[in-house]
């Protein structure tokens, strides 16, 4: 009763922001991604009557009390339909800095849920790993599948889950990361998400998401990476204007995001097609098409305060290792 | 044939972005603010047949040519019901950094439109330079009035002007600039807000102005600070959402800006009750009750990249003054 996964996290294209039900993880609007070949997450989880409580460790340490009951909770999800009470150990380790808005709960819980799932005994399809995963963090149903993929909105449990819209070898586009970051989010997004509706903005933004999402889509399809790009930015900047016009007010970026959403359209007028988008925290995503790889990589190297540079082609989903972390 | 003018800059508690006519300045909403007593322009008009064409100095050097014309076209405002046909010299200094979101149109026109209007020998109202001034500079017709200080938006060129609402004595509340400049914004504001209505934002903003407005005003003359800081905050990110969300985006913060922004609230937790707000530049404005301005300035002087700090209090507004600068 031991399994291992590993799972990416996925930038969003457009963003998973405000939810309709709390407790189900159900989204306000659907959001389109593509899963990330270089920020992992792999975990080990066993069952066994040899333990007497779950026991997590994250990256080599424990976590906080909250943290820990999120994640026996979603351990309780999978025994129940496997029908064991057995206590587990999970070993879970991100090969990319936590809490700074890289999404690793998206990559945790995909872990988690495909991992945990195999080791119950469990044998699920994609469809009810995403539906399970989506309940541990919402953009954890979008690291189920591989490549580009669509989070369906859904009114119920059953009809809000991940697809797949596109292989990972559909487009040649490519996300770089810039780490800019200066220590863990003050706000964890599953918090800052439940004031929405206090941004005057929300309800337009919501009314016009379906839309924007079929043109992502669109976009997509027919490899238009100037327009995909500016939708990309504009997105961007929408989500952290109903993040900034919320009360309280959530600020996610710092000076080293900032400075690089700046540099970016000075990077265009240079020949340089890439455009940025960022998630619920500071880190900055840098996305261009291959060849503009070693570009934007030596543009990002001149910067002192960018502490990292992660390179990530459009990825697998999750999937199971022989390799156990214990 | 010759005046001397001095005007102050304005802080605008809530903003002016947007006009619903662009060559009367007709602002899309109505706004409040104070008059800085220590950012000032002070400017010198002489009118007189020696002179073969207008002739502009501003803090010493010359001009570009735009900025030469929107002088000129002012001058000619001032000409036209003078009934006179005199060329002029114009010097104007500012004793604060120009083309930073410190208002220098603001107090520039303001002054220019008093010096202009007493060398022409026209004697007019605070009404009438208010709605003289406004035609140069929208935000100019708030440097008019002394204290705390309305623009009615209006609808005509005759009702859009400003008046006091409340003298400076009223309430002892401090504007503590930061200047964290990095060189003159890349886009001025009157062509930045000729684009407000590419924001999807924009439409709900105005809608609820007025209400905004009467809030202020009510805070005002009750002297409740907490809730007045916390709405010019609000506001402040409204106007940088509206900015943000334009197409193309107007990112006017720098990280200096960013930096303070997020330390505001920390600095309240500490317990010193300060509120921040940003015009459409990157210096910010940190308002205190005069009670607390050394405990601002003490964590302000901390930060290394803060280049300059200006206390002002509610300060008049444009008045002629006896020395001319030339």
């Amino acid at each position: 009763m031991k399994a291992t996964a590993i799972a990416p996290s996925n930038i969003a294209f457009t963003k998973y922001w405000g939810r309709k039900d709390e407790t189900l993880r159900l989204p306000e609007n659907g959001s389109i991604c593509m899963c990330l070949s270089n920020l992992l997450t792999t975990t080990t989880v066993e069952f066994s009557q040899g333990y007497q409580q779950d026991e997590v460790t994250i990256n080599g340490g424990g976590l906080e009390a909250g943290e820990a009951k999120r994640i026996i909770k979603h351990l309780d999800r999978i025994r129940k339909p496997a029908g064991i009470d057995r206590k587990a150990k999970v070993v879970s380790n991100n090969n990319f800095p936590t809490g700074t808005g890289l999404s690793s709960s998206a990559s945790g819980f995909a872990a988690l849920t495909l991992a945990a799932s195999k080791a119950a005994g469990l044998e699920l399809s994609e469809k009810e790993l995403s539906i399970l995963a989506r309940q541990g963090s919402g953009s954890a149903c979008r690291s189920i599948p591989s490549g580009f993929v669509e989070w369906l909105d859904g009114d119920t449990s059953e009809t809000s889950y991940a697809i797949q819209i596109f292989p990972p070898g559909h487009w040649a586009i490519i996300d770089i990361v810039a780490v800019v970051s200066e220590g863990k989010k003050e706000v964890p997004t599953s918090q800052g998400m439940q004031k929405t509706h206090s941004s005057p903005f929300m309800a337009v933004r919501l009314s016009k998401m379906k839309e924007k999402n079929e043109k992502v889509k669109k976009l997509i399809k027919e490899k238009n990476f100037k327009e995909f790009g500016e939708l990309l930015e504009q997105e961007a900047l929408e989500l952290h204007t109903i993040m900034l016009t919320q009360i309280p007010p959530l600020i996610y970026w710092t000076p080293g995001t900032l400075r690089i959403m700046k540099l970016t359209p000075f990077w265009r007028q240079e020949g340089i097609p890439v455009y940025f988008t960022i998630n619920t925290g500071q880190d900055i995503h840098l996305i261009c098409e291959s060849k503009n790889v070693e570009k934007v990589k030596s543009k990002l190297s001149g910067l002192d305060f960018v502490k990292d540079i992660i390179v990530n082609a459009p990825g697998e989903g999750a999937r199971l290792s022989k390799t156990h972390l214990f």
